[in-house]
């Protein structure tokens, strides 16, 4: 298999748009997720994302990347005004309506109305669940980081999680397949995934 | 479907192990990759990430996240000293292989002999490609952050992608399916993906 090697030089010729969906289908697969926000007079912002990372266990932290200019400016602005916001992965029957919520409604309108999704109140939390997810959380808001290309890492601390407990190993692992989620590759790509197997701690 | 609700309260009182393994598989699938980083004396590392993020296309920014526990250092001291490292995609006949990196090896043994798999040098850099890897690129080191539980967000730019130029489309996405690459849960779990469909961008 001969491989074709692209450099700087390509992209430096090409018109943008190629090399927009070239980098942003380059790094792979990732789940695509719900994350759902109030705003302070309690309308209801919902908005998919797939940039979700794992980084660490205890105490539970996820981020996520914001990125300046795709992103749906109400997601951020209501996570700094109330410091929560909940994060519902994506089955393959919603997500037509998960990615309908990237398009640009009026800042006064739910997005959950337009596309179709339920909102599900938490009795600790403003922050609404989506109810269609069939694994969802909720966090705290922690930290933020600027990236040198204006993106921001957001942390946040899991405070709550929603699941179907028949989902879990003896180990404590999720069987995430088992829910038929779905994960995306750039802004535009969905796949279905399949466990395949589940190797031990490699020791050398 | 009446989903059960964990919170802080459950992961305080169970053993760690339990909610270790619970966290790292809550956010779902993303692409396992190998990073491939060369020592100054050319001592030649490799170890698996699940953990890649795109951070922007134009500078082509991609982002991955060193954990202080799990990680093997050589991989983090290598980026810092030499500036370079190559992420390789993994497709399925290499899983086995690659989850092997995982094991710690001595600081002077190389992971690609110890496990099988095949260095591929490239003209521009000193930090090896996996020959049997399918989509791979080559990146410079930009900046680190820091955040709060010691993890660190590494963000590089990208200099080279080797890749079969059959996968692209007219409009620059990389069909990733089509190298049955895997996507990972956790430190454990491994998927098959298959494409589902395209959509268009989003209009209200």
């Amino acid at each position: 298999m001969a491989l074709k090697s692209y450099t700087t030089n390509d992209w430096q010729i090409r018109e943008d748009r190629f090399w927009v969906n070239f980098f942003n289908t380059l790094s792979g697969v990732r789940s695509s997720v719900l994350i759902g926000t109030s705003s302070e007079i309690g309308i209801h912002n919902l908005a998919i994302f797939n940039s979700l990372v794992h980084l660490g266990a205890n105490p539970p932290l996820l981020g996520f990347i914001l990125r300046p200019t795709t992103v749906p400016r109400g997601t951020y602005e209501n996570i700094l005004k109330t410091k929560e916001y909940t994060i519902n992965h994506i089955s393959e029957k919603m997500v037509d309506a998960a990615h309908q919520t990237s398009a640009k409604y009026a800042e006064d309108e739910s997005e959950f109305k337009a596309v179709g999704l339920t909102p599900q109140l938490s009795e600790q939390g403003k922050a609404p669940f989506v109810a269609e997810s069939p694994i969802k959380m909720r966090l705290t808001f922690q930290e933020e980081h600027l990236v040198m290309n204006g993106t921001r890492l957001i942390v946040g601390e899991v405070q709550e999680v929603l699941l179907n407990d028949a989902l879990l190993e003896e180990d404590g692992s999720i069987k995430v397949a088992n829910e038929h989620l779905i994960a995306s590759s750039g802004l535009y790509h969905y796949h279905t995934f399949q466990f395949s197997k589940k190797k031990d701690y490699a020791k050398p």
